[in-house]
C-alpha cells in the first residue's frame, strides 16, 4: 500500500457566533440591514462582520456576539460548552447547518429580536479540506479522522470531521473550550490520523 | 510480560478555587477567620468552604470563587485558560504547589485584599491515585500516561501525570475547558493507557 503524505493542518479556534437569513437579519437590524464586512476569515467568502448581537437562553445571556458573513438559508448560532452553561441550554454537538432538534435560543439586535424553536449548537470540531489536498492527503469528504496536538497539554482529538469543497482552505476548526483544553496557540498546527 | 488490569478511572471536573495561608485568610476575612466545611470532596480531608473571594489581574476580576480547605503552606489559585483569558493573566500549566515563576494575580476577601507575586497557575491534568490501585493497575509516581474518553467528543489527554499517595481516593482530576472539550459527564470514566 502507498504511503500517503501525513497532513499538518493549522488549527483555528472559533469563537461564538451566529449565521442570519436575510429576513432575520430585518427583524434584528431594521429593514434597510445590511452585513458589513470588518475583517476576511480563513475560508474563502466568509468574514467577520461589524453587526453584533445578545444571545440569550433561560438562564442568562451573552453580549457582543459576532455575526458572521455572508446571509445564510437559516440562522444559527454557534457556542461552546462553556458559553452553554451561561446561557442555561444544552446544545448538541452538530455540523453547521444540521439545526433540527438543536436547542432554542433568543438572538436580540437593535431594532427587535427573535426566538428560534431550534438553531443553537456546539459545533462539531471538523477540518475544512480542498480536493486537491484531499486527494493528496488520501482523505475524503465526511471521513472521521483523528488529530494530534503536541505540547504541555499534548492531546489527540477524535471524531473530526473531514469536509472537501473546492470552496474551502485547507484548516481545521474546533472551540475555545477546545483550544484551552490543548493549550493550542494561533498558527499551531496538529497531525491528521487516519482511522484503523 | 504480565497484562496488568486496565484502569477506568472516574474523572472529576475542577473549577476554579482558592487555596490559602492561615496568615492570608486572616487578611482576607479578618483575625479570627475560619474556614468553614461546606462539602466534602472526593479526596480524604479535602473540603469546600462556605468562604469565598474575587480574584483579580490587569484585565478583569472574576467573584465568587471558591476556597478549598484546609489551609496549606502556600496560598494558591487555580484557573481555566478561559478564566485567564477574563483577568487577562497568562498562568503556567503546573502540579498544585509548584509556583515558582507562575502569574501574579490579587484575591481579595470582605477583610481586605492580597497581592501574590505569583500562585496562579492552570491545573496540570492528573490522576490521585492509591498505593493499591497503583499496583494493581502497573503505576507509579509522576508516571505521565494518557487517558482516552469516549462519546461524541471522544479524545486521548496526554500528559496526565500519575501521583500516588495512601492519602488519596483514585480520582482524575481537569478543569473545565477539558471537561467541555471531552463533553464529559459526571461519573464518566476514561481508560488509562501506559505510554511506551
Amino acid at each position: 500500500m502507498e504511503t500517503l503524505e501525513q497532513l499538518n493542518v493549522i488549527i483555528e479556534g472559533s469563537a461564538r457566533h451566529v449565521h442570519v437569513t436575510r429576513e432575520h437579519l430585518k427583524i434584528l437590524f431594521g429593514e434597510d440591514a445590511q452585513l458589513h464586512n470588518k475583517r476576511e476569515l480563513s475560508q474563502p467568502g466568509q468574514y467577520l462582520t461589524e453587526e453584533k448581537v445578545r444571545i440569550e437562553g433561560p438562564r442568562g445571556g451573552i453580549d457582543k456576539v459576532s455575526i458572521l458573513g455572508p446571509e445564510r438559508s437559516q440562522t444559527q448560532v454557534e457556542v461552546s460548552f462553556t458559553d452553554a452553561r451561561v446561557l442555561g441550554l444544552n446544545p448538541p454537538v452538530r455540523e453547521s447547518g444540521d439545526l433540527k432538534g438543536s436547542a432554542p435560543i433568543r438572538i436580540v439586535g437593535p431594532a427587535g429580536y427573535i426566538d428560534l424553536e431550534e438553531g443553537c449548537i456546539v459545533a462539531k470540531r471538523h477540518i475544512h479540506i480542498t480536493p486537491e489536498d484531499a486527494e493528496r492527503y488520501g482523505l475524503s469528504d465526511k471521513e472521521i479522522v483523528q488529530v494530534r496536538v503536541e505540547g504541555e497539554r499534548a492531546l489527540t482529538f477524535d471524531e473530526v470531521v473531514v469536509r472537501v469543497s473546492e470552496k474551502f482552505r485547507t484548516r481545521m476548526h474546533i472551540d475555545f473550550d477546545e483550544m484551552n483544553a490543548g493549550q493550542i496557540c494561533p498558527e499551531q498546527t496538529g497531525l491528521v490520523i487516519k482511522k484503523k
